[in-house]
Parts: structure tokens; sequence; C-alpha cells
């Protein structure tokens, strides 16, 4: 790139550099605003996310601030005033953040991230945190539901060349990671996050050494752990024998870890494969399985009885392929108006779900003490008791009449404080500890909202308070449009 | 991120290291090899593909090399031999590279980009360009795709939220630029491409003024150009009405552009807010339109006589939503042996496309001289002089029946020469000629091969030569396969 000190505060919709400006125009930059990012729909049809992101999130924050690059190029191009461009460059991030923890499960409509800074500041990160959380947690949720069909299986990332260029390569292997997967492909992705890396060898090898006996040996030559690719020119016929013929010939000297199928009918090559293997004494020996493969191909596989003990896992994973995006919104819900009080916003659409829900809010997982199994979430207005409550009543947000009411459980806030007042105060755990954390917190939830194919709804509710604010505002701003026809 | 010396060197596939550690140990890794990069399926049932990644492609080129943490984290987690890293820290990239110029308008099975080097130096270049090669010309494929339905309209990038990560956002909105886009909402890559940004303001201004004229003038106070938006709480008995009083009473003052509807339905709001705003006298006002478009929905508006000037574009085209990938390879096609000859290599599969084509090729546009048209494209092996030819006969590579003789022709040749022996020798063209490059080449095209849906296939085909060679090496190879198992 040609700017020594780029950033990523461009890295944003010019719109909120306008709307800044507009702020600043008026006065009303440092006005304090609470800005709420979350998702309206689970991805995959599935019925739960897995939330990622933060990592990333928190570095943005850090590195908060416009270089003198940045200015130079928007007095070149924009039409700001000197005073405004000064006002940014000097700007730091003052504010306050609260966020789940990654591997979080999340549902839908539920702030994953809760923003309280001056309305500038706030307004200007909305574009790199959305860009952040919606691919990254899209991933991790990809992930999880291939973990879903695969179970104990080893579930390897091996999608780099398929990603969305090279930031999605490597943030969206270490949110597999975070879903459930053991390995990634991708050195660098194992150099930064401290994920285990695995790969062996491709055709390329093969192809070099002409026939795969030879090339198998070279391999072996170097490494002590072998696992051969045997679909070059044909595997039943040439591959696997080629393997077991080295394997057999090298005996100790080498650790014959198996063999990998990487195109054909998988099903059916890995059932006959694993026949030759045993038949040829290599019973430990494992079949690792790769080619466009995804959690309905692997049911489908496994259904068949295919003999499969590793997944190499690319481009259906890494572009979440069959549904490429998470529509994750950011949206002001209160602001400091011209008297310095606080007021809850909301934005009305034709379409039902884009409405939002006015008011600082907190979520709570409300865990059944009896069972150990998650009621459902519970959405409350900041200062809303929960913790205290003994007997809560939990309705449909939109189906009201559908309830029930709880009694012995734990209302977990899942909330932490991430930034306060511009300093990042949250500890990060290990990668390998948030791994764990999505298991430990998968045994929550019933079975019935894992199924990947059309799941029970899990419970999201607002709590009593926060809807009748709700219905508030939207009745406040309908007689405020028909005010303003009469 | 946590290394001051961080390099994509580590941006691959482990199994890249370990092949190259097995060519070192085994003396093969200074081999003379060529590698061709190409893809084999068309994208969304497009007829044509535009490539662009080679700006990246030149980047990391000239970057090529490992970092002393890059060695330190393969010392640490790896097994290799201490003289095996110390002579991956001294490598160099010693290779040629020709490739196709970016916007060029390229086809199934075409070698895209031409590596020759020594063995190990391609190896570790494979992953790097294939996910930079394949995301980049998928989003500029499809940002042209969308062209074609808004002819002349202005179309804008606004995806960056839900790109895959931040890179994907601006090498995404350069694609989609090269595609033909008018603009991007993201400003860093108008910082870093040259390409024009576009924006003015989201529902959180509205929010924050809690009504849309107060918003609207606050907006206009600050920016002489003016889009409102207007569909935050309620587009025609609203949004528009406010836009147009706010117009009216600024008069002069503004540059009243137009107004931009979010949501609700596009081609019914488009209508009723033309209706307005010419009966308010603002009949040059423009309509800007965004919400999940992409080429199928622009096309049923349109048809239902949408009164739509401008297109946003987001989630769509950057995610390249209905085909998030595009499969490129990167197959070694010829390779020097023990003896220092060059021989050409196969890959054979049971999935008749996966067959490579052996040799070092050139790819040429048969251009008809009598009507200005392409008649296809003719894959040659290095060394056939095909500008020479007077009369070609061209014949499908499949179905070899189907063919035909083109005389009066001029064959183009698509390769440029990029790098040659380690340097960098290409000029590369601004982002502006290169979308004009697409166009302009987009004339060559009958227009049949340019629907959107069920276009007819345009011919790529090979040279006798090159067909030859390819059935001589599967001949070769299955007799092999039989010797073996007698």
């Amino acid at each position: 790139m040609k700017y020594a000190d780029d950033s990523f505060m461009l890295h944003t919709d010019l719109y909120q550099i306008n709307m800044v400006q507009t702020y600043w125009q008026d006065g009303a930059h440092q006005r304090k605003a609470v800005f709420e990012l979350y998702f309206r729909n689970l991805p995959f049809g599935n019925g739960y996310a897995v939330f990622a992101g933060l990592k990333k999130a928190i570095e943005f924050i850090n590195n908060f601030g416009f270089s003198q690059s940045d200015i130079q190029y928007l007095r070149e191009e924009g039409k700001y005033p000197e005073e405004f461009l000064q006002y940014l460059q000097e700007l730091k991030f003052t504010g306050s953040i609260k966020a789940m923890r990654e591997g979080e499960l999340v549902f839908a409509n539920e702030p994953i991230l809760r923003i309280e800074a001056p309305l500038a500041e706030a307004q200007l990160i909305e574009t790199p945190l959305l860009n952040i959380v919606n691919y990254q947690t899209l991933i991790a949720t990809k992930a999880s539901r291939i973990k879903q069909v695969t179970g104990e299986d080893v579930v390897m990332e091996f999608g780099t060349r398929r990603a969305h260029e090279f930031d999605a390569a490597i943030w969206g292997t270490r949110a597999a990671y975070i879903g459930g997967f053991s390995s990634t492909s991708n050195v660098r992705a194992g150099k930064l996050f401290g994920i285990p890396v695995s790969g062996t060898h491709a055709h390329a090898m093969i192809q070099t050494y002409r026939d795969e006996y030879t090339a198998f040996k070279k391999y072996a030559a170097a490494h002590k752990d072998c696992v051969f690719l045997v679909d070059t020119y044909d595997t039943l016929r040439s591959g696997v024998p080629n393997a077991i013929r080295v394997a057999k010939e090298l005996g100790d000297h080498i650790n014959f870890i198996g063999i990998r199928l990487d195109s054909g009918d998988l099903a059916y090559l890995s059932k006959q494969a694993r026949k030759m293997l045993d038949a040829a004494g290599f019973t430990e020996a494992k079949i690792m399985a790769s080619n466009d493969l995804d959690e309905y191909t692997i049911m489908h596989l496994k259904s068949q009885g295919a003999q499969i003990d590793a997944w190499g896992i690319g481009t259906k994973l890494i572009t979440a392929y069959d549904q490429a995006a998470l529509g994750g919104v950011y949206k002001l819900v209160s602001i400091e108006n011209e008297s310095g009080d606080m007021v809850d916003t909301i934005k009305i659409s034709a379409n039902p779900e884009k409405v939002t829900t006015p008011g600082r809010k907190r979520v709570y997982r409300i865990i059944n003490m009896d069972n150990g199994h998650a009621e459902g979430d519970y959405i409350a207005l900041e200062g809303e008791n929960i913790e205290q409550e003994e007997r809560l009543k939990m309705f449909h947000p939109v189906h009201t009449y559908i309830s029930k009411f709880v009694t012995n459980f734990f209302a977990k806030d899942l909330h932490e404080s991430i930034v306060e007042n511009g300093k990042v105060v949250y500890e990060e755990p290990t990668i390998q500890e948030t791994q764990a954390y999505v298991k430990e917190n998968l045994h929550l939830l019933w079975c019935e909202y894992k199924r990947t194919m059309n799941p029970e709804e899990y419970p999201v509710d607002l709590s009593q308070a926060c809807w009748d604010n709700k219905m508030a505002s939207i009745q406040d701003i309908k007689e405020k449009i028909s005010q303003d026809r009469r």
C-alpha cells in the first residue's frame, strides 16, 4: 500500500463522516449516544449463532485515530472545512463498550455489543464493527453447525484459496476454530492466533515426481508423519496401493497416519480404501476426505456408512457458501437531547422486523436450576433488577399471549465490560478457552435447539418494561406523523 | 497484530511448506516448474468473467520473503531442520509471470496467470495468488453482470458492513469499480485506489434529531449537496414530504440531488415518490434505492416501471451472495526432470472437468476482422505461431466434431509479461483505464454471450497440438497404471 501511515479510520462509509460533520457543525457531536449491534435473523436456519469478532474489534478501538494521510485525503477529496478536519485529527475514542464474550451463543435481536460514546465517535466505529462481527460470527456459526454433524471427528479448515481475500482467510479460520474446528491449513493464522496447523502435500508433488510411489517415498524421506494424497491418477487402482506399498516398505521409519481422498465418490472410495488398508494390516490408518464438503454432504456421507475419520473443509465453510452474509445492524437506541436528558429512540419500518427496540438494554440467559438448561434469553432495560427476581414472566415479543413463568432460575448477564471511557479493560481469554466456552455453553441448550434442520425456536423475550417502552415509542411517532400532516 | 515484522509469506497452506521441504531435502527445489492459474466454470451462470486481482498479486510478489518472526514461528511450531529454515530465510522470488491484464474478459479453462519459477518458489505463491484472484475476479464479474442490467444508471457499492472482513471490502469494491460500478461508500478504498466515494446520511441522524424536518435542515446546514433518506418513519407520509419541504425552504442554498429509499416496496414507493417530487417541481431530483439489491431484483423492478435513477448495492455484490466462491485452481503443467528436460504433466480425475491440460500455453482471442466480434478464444502451446496462421481450425475441446474454420482474423495474445526473473516489469494502468478496458472489450462479444440468464457458450478451444499433447499424456498415465498392476 502506498501510505506509510495508513490507518483503518477511513474503513468506513462516507455517510458516517458526513453525519459527523453535520453533528460537529451543529455542536451535537459530543451528545451521549447509545448504539446496539445485533442481527435480526439467525443464519443458515440454525437454532443459534456463535459470536466472534471481539478480538479484532478491540484491536480497532486500540488503534482509533486518523492518520496524517487520512486527513490529507479528506482535505483533497472532500469539501470539509479545515476546522472540522482539525477536530477529526485530534479525535480519540472516549466511549464505553459492553459486549458478549467471544464464543457466546447468541440469538436474533439480542444486543451483542452496546456502545455508549459521544455521538461522533459512536458513529465512526459502526461500519468497521459491523464488518468484523457480521463475518466472524457467520463463520463461527457455520463451523459450529458442521461440528453438530461431525461430532468428535477431526475437522480441519482448508479454505484460504477460496476465502474472500486475505483477512477473511485468517479471521475466518480463527472463527472456525472458536466454533469447534480442530486446525487450519493457514500457517499465518497459526502464527497470529495460536491455532494448530495441518497439511501434508498436494497433487503437484505427485506430478513433480511423475508417479505416486516415488513421490510418497520422497515425502517420507523428509517427514516422519505421513498422510498420502491418493487421487492424482486413480484412487483405488493406483493411489491407495502405492500408499500401502510405501507404508509397508518403510515400516517404523515413518508414522503412517493415513490417506486423503480429494475427489470422486467419497462414500464408495472411503469404504473400499478402508478395506484395502485393513487387509494390509493398517487398521489404525485414518482416512481423511476433502472436496466441497459441508454439513449436508457430511451427514449424507455418514448415513451411507462412509469410512471417513477426518474432514478437510474449505469453500463451503470459509465463504459461508449457502448464506454468505449475516445481516447485523447497529442502531441508535438512546441519545442525549438538547437539554442533556437521555431520550430513547426508535426506527419504524414497513417491515415489522426492522422496527428497533428503544432503550439501553441488557441480555440475560435464564438458566433453569432444576435441570441446568436455558429457558430462554431475557432482554431488559438497564436498571431492571433481574438477578433479584424470584418469579420471572417470559412472553413472546411478537405473539405476546405465549408466556410462561420461571422460578428457581439463574439470570446470567451476558454483557462484559470491554472498554471504559476509551480504555480497554477486558482481559481476553485464550482461543482455546474460547473454544471450550462454546462447547460448554452448547450443553445449556436442549438438543431441539441444536438440530441443523428446522430447529425449535429458542425464546428471546423482552421484559415487560422494555416492551411497554417500545410500544410507547411507536405510539409517539405515529402521533407525531399524523400531527405533521394535519 | 503482535509481530512488528509480520509478512504474508505464511499466508499459505501448510502443505506448501511441507512440499517445499520435501523438494529441498531431495534437491528438487530448484527444478524449473510451470504452473497455470485458471477456473473450470464461469460463476453465476454468466457468459464471461472479468479478471481482477493482478494489482494485489504484484504487491505480494514485490514483498516476497520470509520475515524473522515467520521463520521463528516455523522453528518453534514445525519439525523443520535448521538448514531448511536458513534456506527459506534467504529465499527470493526469481521466477517469471505472465498474466492477463486486469479487466480482461476471461473464460473457463484459460490460463489467467502462468508462473515459471523454481519449483519451491512457484509452490509458495499458489495459495495467496488463488486467494486474491478467486475473490476479486468473482466480484468484478458480479459487478459486470449488474451493469448489464442497470445500463447507464449510476451504481454505487455500499457493502462494507457485510463484506467478509476488511480486505474483502476494499479489494471487492475495487473489483466492482473495474466491473463498471460508479463509486464506493468505503472511504479507505477511495484513498488507496482513487475510486470516487459517495454517501450522505443514515437513519441514526434522523433519530438523533427526532424528526426528519429538523434532521434534513441540519444536514443541509453542513452540506451543499443533499440526498435525504426518507424511510425512517414512513416514506410517503413523512419522509418524502419532509424532503420536499426542506428543499423548497432552502431553494438555491442547497443542491437538492434527491432522495434515497432503503426499505419497503421499491417499485411502488419510487413511482409514488417520483409523482410527489414532480408535483413539487423537483423534476430533476433523483431517486436512489438500496436494500438487498442484485441484478435479478433490479431487472424486475425495472420491468415494473420503478422510477429509480441510481442503485446502491451492498450485500449481494460484495459477498457474491448467490455464488460466494470462484473455484480457481493452480496446476503444474510442466516440470524439469532429473536430466534437465522439461516434461509436461497432467492430473487425471474421475471428474472429467478436473483433468488438466498439460504444457506451457498461451491464450489468443480470435477477432473476426470482418465484423469486429470475437469468434472465440484459442489455447495453444507456447511456440505455436498463431499470429501467422491464415486459416485457423477451431474445434470444441469436448465435442471435438463441432468445429469451424476462421479466416481474416486477428489473434490477440492475452498474456502480458508481469514479472521477469523476479523483477516486476509491468506498468499498471490506472483503475479508470482498467474500467474503460472492460467496457471496450465487452463490445467485442456478441450480445448473446452477455445475457445474464442462459447465455450462449463462448468457444474456448484447444489447438490441435495442445489437444494431441493432452491425449498422449492421458494414454501415458493409463499405461503406467496398468503396468504397475501387472
